[in-house]
């Protein structure tokens, strides 16, 4: 089956593009009536090096590599708009393999309300997907970087961590953990939730990709700033009892955010910490040692 | 040397983005303040695929990739914006060629006023690089499809034809051709001929990415209607005597355009036939044959 044909078939399938898409898949480029900021960012999966085909169906591979690209979204506080996909197939995956990722893709587009509207098919040595997003705020003074944190505000995280981490280490050991495992390999995008924050008034944000320590160190490299986290705080995972595995363990996908305290009512978020003058990240332990976050091998 | 290091150096080396990015690469997505109509593609190249480190410098790569994705905006008539890069690098490839190649996207990006304004860079089996790339117009109705061709309209193509594919049998027999080599590895966007086509009233346009024969094809199809070529009015690239190789090669990255024969004074492009009532694609030669394109192998 040549590209073509794998494209025509994946274009038959795509649901209807959301309004703001004037021209969808099959021309040179697709056509989008943009109004306020746009966001965009893309973020490529490659088999060996991302997931295991071993591990994951490609319907869940085709889903992590949509929520993972619109996480980056979540972390700005936009709304999902458009995506595009592009897709490297090795000899060894079939038409209907093709379509099966493609099928994760699209439900998880149409949960998020995000339209597939553009992309590109070629042979590739393994599987690799690099998936480019798009969302949108009504202007860019709706949308939280990472770098606006300032010394005083609380910082607070989504849903709960190390559930990704755990479900790793289920998997490598061959245990049946499904919550976990489902927390790796099918990860939900915290859209709703960040763009909840930034109404709320969050001054910066982040998605937790490489994990908490790591991505908690980015946003206050970001800002300028220094954060302390209160390990005892963390909201765990059901089946996480090892703190350094949440705080070490990436592709959670929840939302680390900064706010004034005084912001912090409404908000489907757990304080964890606060953000101070200086530099650096801190976990402070209830004995008063700090927690070290490790290099947690998370397959890449 | 990590993802982040290879990052944070190649953010040293970008060009200073233009006025409508309100925010460039390193935070979760860029921010980009965008009026009126965007214009969006993506383009993948696999080494082995698409090209061949062999035959091609890491700058020449770079700049082939940047390119082919910025012709599809071309054959929108829209203005370049911005692009965003997916680097998958081998392990044979170092740092230094990782830069080479983005001094290759970048200096093409200076050209055509492109900002580079995000991207990601992941481990790879073979080097892969993905590009995104977004145009803009004030307005949708200032942008060509491939599906407004009209029975009457005159037929035009800007350039050269066959260059690339001559360039591609100079190298397969190590003959010295530098300039149908570089027609081959370093294509120009036509980008300022796009837009020139688009404000005539062009009414259909492709890029010649598979050849003329091909894409041809592909506007007919999506126009519903025939094309009537004339084998003697193609403009051959210097040093190609062969009409097939003209027809039948791709990656020259000229443009495809239908526009009313009387809008076609003053536009960048020679004119080769006529759209027709029916279907289909007919290459007439002087004796009233017709010109058959074969497939003729792009390294694809």
């Amino acid at each position: 089956m040549g590209e073509f044909e794998l494209l025509a078939r994946i274009r038959e399938r795509l649901p209807e593009p959301g309004p703001r898409v004037r021209l969808g898949s099959g021309d040179d480029a697709a056509i989008v009536i943009a109004e306020g900021a746009t966001v965009t960012s893309v973020d490529a999966l490659v088999d060996g090096v991302h997931f295991r085909r071993a591990w994951s169906s490609l319907e869940q591979i085709g889903h992590k590599a949509l929520a993972a690209a619109l996480s980056d979204l979540a972390a700005m506080g936009a709304e999902a708009g458009e995506a595009y996909i592009v897709l490297g197939v090795p000899t060894d995956l079939e038409e209907d393999d093709s379509l099966e990722l493609l099928d994760g893709i699209s439900k998880l587009a149409a949960e998020t309300g995000t339209s597939l509207v553009g992309g590109d098919v070629t042979r590739a040595p393994v599987l690799t997907l690099s998936i480019t997003v798009v969302g949108h705020a009504e202007s860019a003074d709706d949308l939280v970087t990472r770098s606006g944190a300032c010394p005083g505000d609380a910082l607070v995280v989504t849903g709960e961590l190390g559930g990704a981490a755990a479900g790793l280490l289920s998997l490598e050991a061959n245990e049946e953990r499904p919550e976990l495992i489902a927390r790796l390999l099918e990860p939900k995008p915290r859209l709703a939730e960040g763009r909840m924050l930034a109404k709320a008034g969050a001054t910066a944000m982040i998605d937790l990709s490489d994990g908490l320590g790591g991505d908690a160190n980015h946003l206050a490299r970001a800002s300028g700033v220094g954060l302390r986290i209160d390990a005892t705080a963390l909201p765990l995972a059901d089946g996480v009892a090892d703190l350094t595995v949440a705080v070490s363990g990436g592709e959670d996908y929840e939302l680390l955010a900064t706010i004034p305290p005084d912001r912090i009512t409404a908000i489907p978020a757990t304080r964890i910490g606060e953000v101070i003058a200086g530099e650096g990240v801190e976990i402070r332990l209830p004995g008063g040692g700090l927690l070290v976050p490790t290099g947690f091998d998370q397959l890449r």
